[in-house]
């Protein structure tokens, strides 16, 4: 139980782990048992002293040569982005994403996510099922979070009623929001969030990739 | 058609242009006009000399006191994100993911991105339709790619996969990569690569929330 004794991780590396996880499960698939930290560095495009402080985070300690034991260390890192025991999670919004991520199967699979409700306001939704999954008034939502201990919530409402989603989620005690709308949500200190809008890394590509092919069409003078 | 004329715009402030674009969307909504600065930079959480800045690169002009019409603004920020035109894009891979994202109207309605085919090697899936879309086998894209002119590719696949479905983008001609797998991609300079594997933010978020827990835990010496 030492994982993460005194070690510290920067936001960066936290965001390696689940591609360096990614890595070894593969490795592992390919019959791999031992691996050291360049072949890792060089799979996810880090510096090899960055992984190594990942995986020392985690508490994984290589041995000189033959580097680190792939099953062991997949199980250090799950059990320090705590993957390896089910979490629960409530999900506000159950409309065209809020389903799409009630039906990704992987969260559960992998990252011991469980989608366990789904909260909407729309009278229509209220009541039936999506994948197995009851839809409830959202103003359920507080009070169910707190009975049942959900401490993950995810939102999938539109950007006008993200704040609200978020306030009923505090309100109800959970620590931890997967954000999926556009809104900057305020929350207190002791909350997490991570935003997940996927309409910023589009926008990030197609901005890119609009701005190369302007430059092209100028440089080709057409 | 002067939009980013000599304007230069970092990488945060392309994802900030999403968050702003949908906060204007919303004071549409309530039938506002104009808009300055300082309520834009105060709801996504950046300081108002930084929206200035992201706003300058689309083009826009703030007025003295009234600021910016936003019917404008709105228009100048899809321009320069590649939103207001349809682009088409091709998916890899049809499996649980892929699937989901076909289905997600958003990416039509908002930011004009119409994925026109989907691409998988499993032989069940070739030949069938998931939402209106047929499933073509992945040894196709590449020429397709070339005959459509289709710009930007999104990889919904097993990371074990992920390179290979890139490198088939890549002779196709396509720029611009939405990475939704774990897998690190080796494409060519030109092209571009947004990374948007859903496990690493929410890795990102049960890792805080998971090492928060044990702190509280050690404090209140259970």
């Amino acid at each position: 139980m030492n994982a993460n004794k005194g070690k510290t991780i920067s936001d960066k590396g936290l965001r390696r782990l689940p591609k360096i996880l990614s890595y070894l499960q593969e490795l592992q698939q390919y019959g791999e048992n031992t691996v050291t930290c360049t072949p890792i560095a060089e799979n996810i495009g880090c510096d090899p002293t960055q992984a190594r402080k990942d995986l020392a985070a985690c508490g994984a300690v290589g041995r000189p040569r033959t580097g680190y034991d792939i099953t062991e260390l997949i199980a250090l890192i799950e059990t320090f982005l705590g993957w390896n025991n089910m979490s629960e999670a409530f999900l506000a919004g159950a409309g065209n994403l809020g389903s799409a991520l009630l039906g990704f199967r992987n969260f559960r699979e992998q990252q011991g996510l469980d989608i366990v409700c789904a909260f909407d306001n729309d009278p229509a939704k209220i009541g039936t099922e999506i994948y197995g999954r009851e839809i409830l008034p959202i103003s359920k939502l507080s009070n169910l979070a707190r009975r049942m201990h959900v401490l993950i919530g995810i939102i999938a409402v539109p950007a006008e009623s993200a704040q609200g989603a978020a306030d009923a989620m505090v309100a109800g005690g959970i620590r931890a929001i997967w954000n999926f709308s556009p809104k900057t949500l305020e929350v207190p200190e002791n909350t997490f969030v991570e935003h997940a809008d996927l309409s910023v890394s589009l926008g990030a590509l197609t901005a890119k990739l609009n701005l190369a092919l302007k430059k092209e069409e100028v440089e080709h003078g057409r």
